[in-house]
């Protein structure tokens, strides 16, 4: 129980919140002190990663460069990100610090492979910037998308469960997007955005899915164990 | 939206997550840029506030005040606290830094005031760390607290919660100690430890509920709000 994980968090807050609760849960703890230190730069105010990608907002690379680096001198051994997304700056962050970056990513990757080696249609449900940056494209052999129309209604539900919209209406539409990708022939369906598990359980899609703040969470406390 | 919200938190981390859910619930915003950023130190490590009241652990003062200093070094412009009994180490948090502590206990007696000027007899939910501090004492014209006996079963209850169970038998058991309070008098009752809003609320109790963590929630987006 030595390592000090560092959060760069903020995108969004909920999301951010949610990881944290999981990684408690996940934790072998009895006791308060049977827990890690966590570091968190919860910060909403990174430019926005979509808007970004677009070209409408800055880059967000020396943003969280800077978080990250702050973290590193307040005592975090090891980073990690709950927000798919700001990984297209993952060169940014390793570039900045001198411990280790936990990418959901490419855990996510090593997870698929791992649990479902059979499976070549995989869906995805991503934001815009996450698509756009190609970040999941090297894991995914024939991945599964929302037709356009659909993704734009997607977006709309994400921003939605930004402003805290966790309805009972907001998981159906969830579900129903799931739904949509294994309509299309998904063999297992990736939930590629932070918000998707704040509204949607794997009990409610008819295929494997996985959360990838779940995966993280498994990948950081590995990695927070291991020093 | 000016100011950084440190967070002296991991005492115990459930209650600091608990207290940062609340606080993006009660903050105005539709959008994550809304949010205020918010930089967390959740340190389980912090030593035992109760073993230190009883001379059995080393203070937590000193850890304390390095948090606070490394929180305003990250760049928090106030610090709060999601822990009452922690809140005996104030002064020294105080002395650490150039920002303004937010403190519960302090906020918690003046919303009392104001909301309950008519209240001599106030029931009084806390830790033996709080309690032997005297913490709330100065609030309380007429401290309506448990018998011995039951003060040791509230205990276990609280280190049960920070093990993890937030069960219905944990929250009847729960309810049964805010009731032992009304049955003595008690014309209203401080939930003065973090742990137990994770499960009491108001309508659990037959009496008006102050939770500290609510009441630290307001206080510090107060401030925060300011600047």
């Amino acid at each position: 129980m030595k390592g000090v994980i560092g959060i760069l968090g903020g995108m969004g807050p909920a999301a951010t919140v949610d990881f944290m609760a999981r990684l408690l849960a996940a934790t072998p703890a009895q006791r308060d002190e049977d827990h890690y230190r966590i570091l968190v730069d919860c910060n909403p105010h990174v430019p926005n990663r979509n808007r970004a990608a677009a070209g409408e907002a800055s880059p967000p690379g020396p943003v969280l460069a800077g978080m990250a680096r702050g973290l590193e001198r307040q005592g975090a051994t090891l980073l990690a990100m709950p927000c798919n997304a700001a990984h297209a700056y993952t060169a940014d962050i390793r570039a900045a610090v001198s411990i280790p970056f936990v990418s959901m990513i490419e855990e996510t990757g090593a997870a698929l492979a791992a649990r479902h080696p059979e499976a070549r249609r995989v869906g995805l449900l991503a934001v815009d910037g996450t698509l756009a940056a190609g970040l999941y494209q090297p894991y995914l052999p024939e991945p599964v998308l929302l037709p356009a129309e659909a993704q734009a209604h997607f977006m709309a539900l994400i921003y939605r469960i930004k402003a805290g919209d966790t309805s009972a209406k907001a998981r159906a539409e969830m579900a129903a997007f799931a739904a949509t990708l294994v309509d299309a022939g998904a063999q297992a369906v990736v939930a590629g955005c932070t918000e998707v598990p704040l509204v949607l359980d794997g009990g409610d899609v008819a295929a494997p899915l996985l959360s990838t703040t779940d995966i993280l969470v498994a990948a950081t406390l590995a990695l927070a164990s291991a020093g």
